[in-house]
């Protein structure tokens, strides 16, 4: 049975004279672009960039805040208030959303990055407060995330929609968390092996966790990474070999 | 005869642990006031304080940009190219617009900030390349700024609403210039004359310049300073006068 | 009996624009400044001011090392790498000894700042990495920090000399730890008891904590704070106490 | 006639995540590396590595100070008073001295970079201050520049040691200065041509003019570039042609 499924991507990533990741490629692959919104890395012109080519592919934009942390990628735990994540989330998704509007388009979801995606996953207080701010300051905004913890809860609470993630390059433990990175199954390089797990996940709605046991994720969207080597070649795998088996990628949203 | 017009101040120009002007004192003075958006002065913290208070006094909520400046309070020239000027004050006019409507009201109008400000009086590309951004990025606002210059025709000609501001506290020239700084005559520190000069303004749509020539300004907002010893007294003074001769002090948007 | 005693206080802690603190004032109480370097508060102009200071009322100039978080002020843990963190250390006490030499002077000490100040005390690893980065880029520097801890133990192995400071408005538990903020013992407000406390500190070595209980804490330095209403007379208070009881206020370095 | 010839690039560009330019390549083929210290490029774990790079490979570790301008690389005017550029030129050269020297080596000379370089070859009140400023605060350095200009007259005022540059791979006007960015002879792209400038200013201490005039530069050091296509062939040759011509490629300092 051919199902849709959507492919997401943290695009958008260079930071003035720096470039990274490959996105004119990255772009014809994916249905949902994650864009950096100048925090953790981004910054105007290249948000404006990201806009136009959301919109000359069809692709779906969206808002990918993190923490205040350039040198750091995002990717460090930084304990900011709750109350001042939720307005530095909001300040990130609005300033997308007006540079998306003068290029035609829309912010459509939010999906946090690095160490705040998994902040808001295990922080119940940090969730709410960022979901709260969605709710009052912006509308119509699905959230993108791990298909479970704080935030998919505060969501519901909120009553804001929300889009399950699977990883298709990360191995998966018994109870549904990642294989940390330093172990050896933490990571799958291999293209072919790629495209298979993401035909297992749209097609079951699960994965094989490293020790067997079968994970179950529902996953929504299933998340490509743009910025390692072989980053492309893996997301033209999977693309290829969704599109062959016929289901339909496109944007939860 | 009474007229109507604005009072507009900079506010929100604390960043993190530091604090910057009276903006409780100010706040309760103006009918506009620019708000930092987090390039040269203010963060997100703060920008939701000032839409707090903003909705509270009945203050009309503007944007504020400046140059991506922190150390020079984006008072220090600073060559960005015209197009990526645009994309950042649409950066910073979209973040504040998502923080306003968590707090319950929009942006209404944008001025530029510091060196920005005298930027786009004078250079025609980046001015029109502002205006267009806010034309597709943003919808129903105002651009206040000096009462003639290239932002002035670059508005007319994006069919975008300009307001014109005129400075309380500062000397003009015959021309219409301001006075430049270091001259002793640049400044008006005596709150009872800054009072008689608020209402020549709002009375007779001009000033007397420093050699007595007559200059029309036709202004729709008067600026006060919010950051100097005094300006709170100064600004006192001007709003009482006005309130006493019977001139409505709201907002031009 | 007399002694010598430090009077060590974190100054230098305005950025562009933005004021904190009294610096005109607490330079001429102090024994020693710790400056802030550009990465939590503090920019170059404002560190060569402060080393002029410092050589203007023979005050030892302390290198106040923090976070790369300008928006938290470097009180917010940030899970910085420990080599990188060494790197940063080093980077922010080499900036502020060209600058010091500039002034006539020289670094003498280090004191961390904020979260880091907490961090080194009970991260073993990220307290080596900083004192070996301390011993092989810097000479004769000491460390200042808490009367025990990983820091403490750090140094001692890496051979560089440690000075314990002791904190004059804040509760002591009887483990030696500060009392949390949120308890109402937390802090000391009134300058006449903090006067008695600094005696105390200074004849005994130690102080009552919360609980009755003495702690031992042999201080080399007594920290004030300088940035807080009231900030400065208190500090007036304890150095003419320790003045009036004949200790003689210098610096340990 | 053999003469001793410096090469010189500008490394240690990366950020944070961002990597910019080869530089295992280009510390293999130069003898002088002007690394990035933090304002406009470079953090201090990369500028340990370059330290590290220029200790390996033997290389002269030189400061490259810029303007606080990350997002713009340094590469556009800001309009920094001179007593603040002093202390910010200063701030970064001591930051880099203090990692150089845990890494076993020093700075041993500065070059400014992008906006900045090209300022203070022209403001004479600016150069003035940094000059001022490094004969305060170091000892030792030597100041690289162009062949002339405000910068070297200031050095040779305050008794600095100056080295001259010329640049391999762009077009001179017969007044000495580069042929502007947008015109056909402004950059040289064929690495054979580029190793014969090399020999010709080596062996004649100038350079043919784009209009035929002979320029007369007498430069210490040849400036190659790092981050564009083809750099490190263009490198490898210009360094192949020297030893061949059995230059001897050594730092000037």
């Amino acid at each position: 049975m051919q199902r849709g499924i959507d492919l997401n991507a943290d695009l958008g990533e260079s930071f003035g004279a720096w470039r990274l990741g490959d996105d004119a490629a990255m772009f014809a692959l994916v249905s949902s672009a994650n864009v950096a919104c100048g925090f953790h890395a981004g910054d105007p012109r290249a948000m404006r960039a990201s806009a136009d080519r959301a919109v000359r592919h069809g692709v779906a934009l969206g808002a990918h805040p993190g923490y205040r942390d350039l040198a750091g990628f995002g990717r460090r735990a930084l304990d900011v208030a709750a109350d001042e994540l939720a307005a530095e989330v909001l300040y990130q998704v609005g300033a997308l959303e007006a540079i998306a509007r003068a290029a035609g388009t829309h912010v459509r979801y939010v999906k946090a990055h690095g160490a705040l995606y998994h902040r808001l996953a295990a922080d119940a207080a940090a969730a709410a407060s960022v979901i709260d701010a969605l709710t009052a300051g912006a509308s119509g905004l699905v959230v993108l995330g791990p298909p479970s913890g704080e935030l998919e809860r505060a969501a519901a609470a909120g009553g804001i929609r929300y889009a399950r993630e699977a990883f298709i390059d990360r191995g998966y433990l018994a109870d549904g968390r990642l294989v940390p990175r330093d172990h050896p199954d933490a990571l799958v390089h291999d293209a072919g092996r790629a495209a298979d797990r993401a035909l297992e996940l749209v097609e079951t709605g699960g994965i094989a966790a490293v020790d067997g046991t079968r994970v179950d994720l529902r996953p929504d969207s299933l998340c490509l990474h743009g910025d390692t080597p072989g980053a492309v070649d893996l997301a033209r795998a999977v693309r290829a070999a969704l599109d062959r088996a016929g289901h339909d990628v496109r944007s939860f949203a």
